[in-house]
């Protein structure tokens, strides 16, 4: 693996003349007239020393040749740093309710770090409301954690039950309304699942918030996001695990949606996050910072319980989740049979198919004591093993159907369930057992918008 | 594997107390009153012999307690069988349309069989009229095909070549406009996708069409999906493969997708297919079934080209989907690369990431000469490695952007290129350039609706 670094060549030379290095403000002329302002970005690991590459303020990487750069120098005028640490003393609030702030690593609030590219979270109240001085008008922040500092990507079990545990602790405080976490959108629901399954007794709103662009760009949803965010936290109405993104593309609307049946639907969208195959929670005004208004969707959501949650077990490693595909090989689940794995989540097609040639590799995994559970790849709906032939024979060898989970969640599922028991029929009877809303059952339809919806230009 | 079979014990002495068998239509009253009406099927491979197992008319179903019938008996009136062949010749109409039209197993125009419960496509031309008749004014059927009768959860790269070479011939015809595919819905898309890359210079329209509910349901949606794909199929437009299927959930309009950018997104409903991140080609109007009127949604569509269409290639089978999830061991990586797979599509997060642990194992398979794809489990969108860390981390030791297409498609394209070329350069160049429509790189927007729709009920 490369590693990043400062630039040498005739790019190192051109910025040392400059006093200029990776993480300054630069602007560049180039000798055809376009120019590049923003920050250097540390020497590519695709790139040679003949370009320097620039961090705009879109968000965007650009690389320029040395050889055509006309000009090169720090930007006249001052770049504003994305926040400020706000000065002196946050004054408490009483008529506010008091949330605690975590940190795992996510854009929200946080600046860019111009060693990697990748975002910081120098976290404490004061820098919070340096970034985001509305949270003022919300909250009091009681508690600002830097819990983690990871690219969501990187998140592991062992970090669920990390901030899982912050979690329980910050909640064991009487005082505190709800917990809001800042985190990397990747696999935000990934890890809003795992807390929802292993938190027990949640007495208040447990809030995912992350940003799908910077802070430093003026695109960010990060702080509309952020005080939506709080804004839930702080109203203490709701006992679940959450995830608060924007609702579309305007700023002014947020969704707040149930852990266990939200997906990151879009790679860059600000409104990527989706309640999938149900609705949302609630909506978030965010039209005025200073006065978030929340409006509830549902009122079949799980209030807070009396006294203190606790985490309850933990997550089996030994879990895979396999996605279905025609021509591919059923070798895969004997690979997984033969690594010792306790369970297995396919992503079958339709209402919970796989090709009749995995039968047989299904069933040497099942008489192995190996948790299959069906799940599918159509993300919509929910599986049904007794329509076709093909479903009936797979609950034949034992394939436990998924319901209506999506895979990602069932996955999360059976590491929890998985680590609770290894009596092969009480995995079966939990994973189709509803524990944190993961199965609605059909009880709320929504979600699945009609092609004929105003925006299809149909 | 157990096996399907007739009755025994009780049921079967029930059964043949009235003369009655698998596959023959049944009225049973149980002893609270209810009513089950429909087929009755195989002994179930989960059931005892203290049940008989009906399958309704709404596609259900449904196991009912011998010692809590009542009443069981053929019913009064007769069952209509979904449909009877048209007796005598089917005139040639000279101002209609010539089309050909395959069978590969799916619902459409199928009967049940009731051996399996499977649908059994018994295909002639005067069949699929007697199913239809409404195709008499839209078509002439010059040609019925049946190519395969498979499940298409059971279909494989062998039988993508097969109708292939099909379809091939039939368009060789120079009186044949189009081909219209009858194809299961679970994997549809995959074979569009597999056809859209391995026939070159179409010369016409290549349409498959599905069904999602079974003809012998009232809600079935067989024959207005077969009027409007034999109607696009016949104008002859259009040099691509396409997917029709309901539009949305009334029965009035069907959309023709490009068959490269369509997914089945919803495991039941009857507009479960979906254009992702693109437009479709064109709607066809389907309420007045001998009647059916086409609008095209967009222009940029391929021509039919000039000659005969030819099959370009096949499709290397040691080819793997891999989709990333928290917490996952890279050593499925290791698997692939030890047993002699020559290509990987990732399934990554967000912009197209996995966790840094998986690096190791990823650098280990390009080095080994295996071409390892990214491509996005958001499924909107595109992919992005420029923008974060781990992405251009991902992109330095060699992973190639699967741009902005579906990973189902990344795969069947990643097995077309492979079985052209070994070449690694070349590979790269191939999958990152647009062949069939699958990269359409942001020229066309949509399909990703805002959640303000008026249908999420916000």
């Amino acid at each position: 693996m490369r590693v990043l670094s400062e630039y040498k060549g005739k790019a190192g030379e051109l910025l040392r003349e400059h006093g200029l290095s990776v993480g300054d403000r630069v602007r560049i002329v180039r000798d055809d007239g376009v120019v590049v302002e923003g920050i250097i970005m540390p020497r590519s690991e695709l790139g040679d020393d003949e370009h320097i590459v620039v961090k705009m303020d879109n968000g965007y990487n650009v690389g320029v040749r040395v050889d055509r750069i006309e000009k090169l120098e720090a930007p006249g005028e001052g770049h504003e740093p994305s926040f400020k640490p706000m000065e002196g003393e946050i004054e408490y609030d009483p008529k506010l309710p008091n949330v605690s702030v975590m940190s795992t690593g996510g854009t929200i609030a946080c600046r860019v770090d111009y060693e990697t590219g990748a975002v910081k979270p120098a976290f404490t109240a004061e820098e919070l409301v340096g970034a985001v001085p509305e949270l003022l008008d919300v909250i009091n922040i009681v508690d600002a954690r830097a819990v983690l500092d990871l690219l969501s990507e990187n998140m592991e079990p062992k970090h669920w039950m990390k901030i899982a545990e912050e979690v329980v602790d910050a909640l064991s405080d009487p005082d505190v309304e709800g917990v809001v976490i800042g985190h990397g959108t990747d696999t935000m629901a990934f890890t809003a699942a795992a807390l929802s399954f292993v938190i027990e007794g949640l007495n208040g709103p447990v809030v995912l918030v992350g940003a799908q662009r910077s802070s430093d760009r003026p695109s960010s949803d990060a702080a509309s996001n952020l005080i939506a965010a709080c804004a839930f936290a702080g109203d203490g109405e709701v006992g679940e695990v959450t995830v608060c993104m924007h609702g579309w593309t305007s700023d002014e609307v947020c969704l707040v949606h149930r852990g266990v049946r939200v997906r990151k639907m879009h790679t860059s969208r600000r409104d990527a996050f989706r309640s999938v195959e149900s609705i949302p929670i609630a909506k978030v005004d965010v039209k005025d910072l200073r006065n978030p208004k929340i409006e509830f969707l549902r009122s079949d959501y799980r209030r807070p319980e009396d006294g203190e949650p606790e985490i309850s077990g933990g997550f089996e490693e030994k879990v895979a989740l396999v996605k279905f595909a025609p021509g591919m090989d059923p070798e895969v689940l004997d690979f997984y049979v033969d690594r010792g794995y306790r369970g297995i989540v396919l992503e079958g097609t339709g209402l919970g198919h796989v090709s009749e040639q995995w039968l047989e590799s299904i069933e040497r995994a099942v008489d192995d004591g190996i948790a299959v559970v069906m799940t599918s790849q159509c993300l919509y709906g929910r599986v049904n093993m007794n329509v076709y032939r093909t479903g009936r024979l797979l609950r034949a060898v034992g394939v436990i159907p998924g319901e209506d989970m999506l895979p990602e969640v069932a996955y999360v599922k059976l590491m929890y369930v998985l680590d609770r028991t290894d009596d092969i029929k009480e995995v079966e009877r939990l994973m189709r057992t509803n524990i944190a809303g993961e199965i609605e059952g059909g009880r709320v339809l929504g979600g699945f918008e009609p092609a004929d919806g105003p925006h299809h230009r149909l």
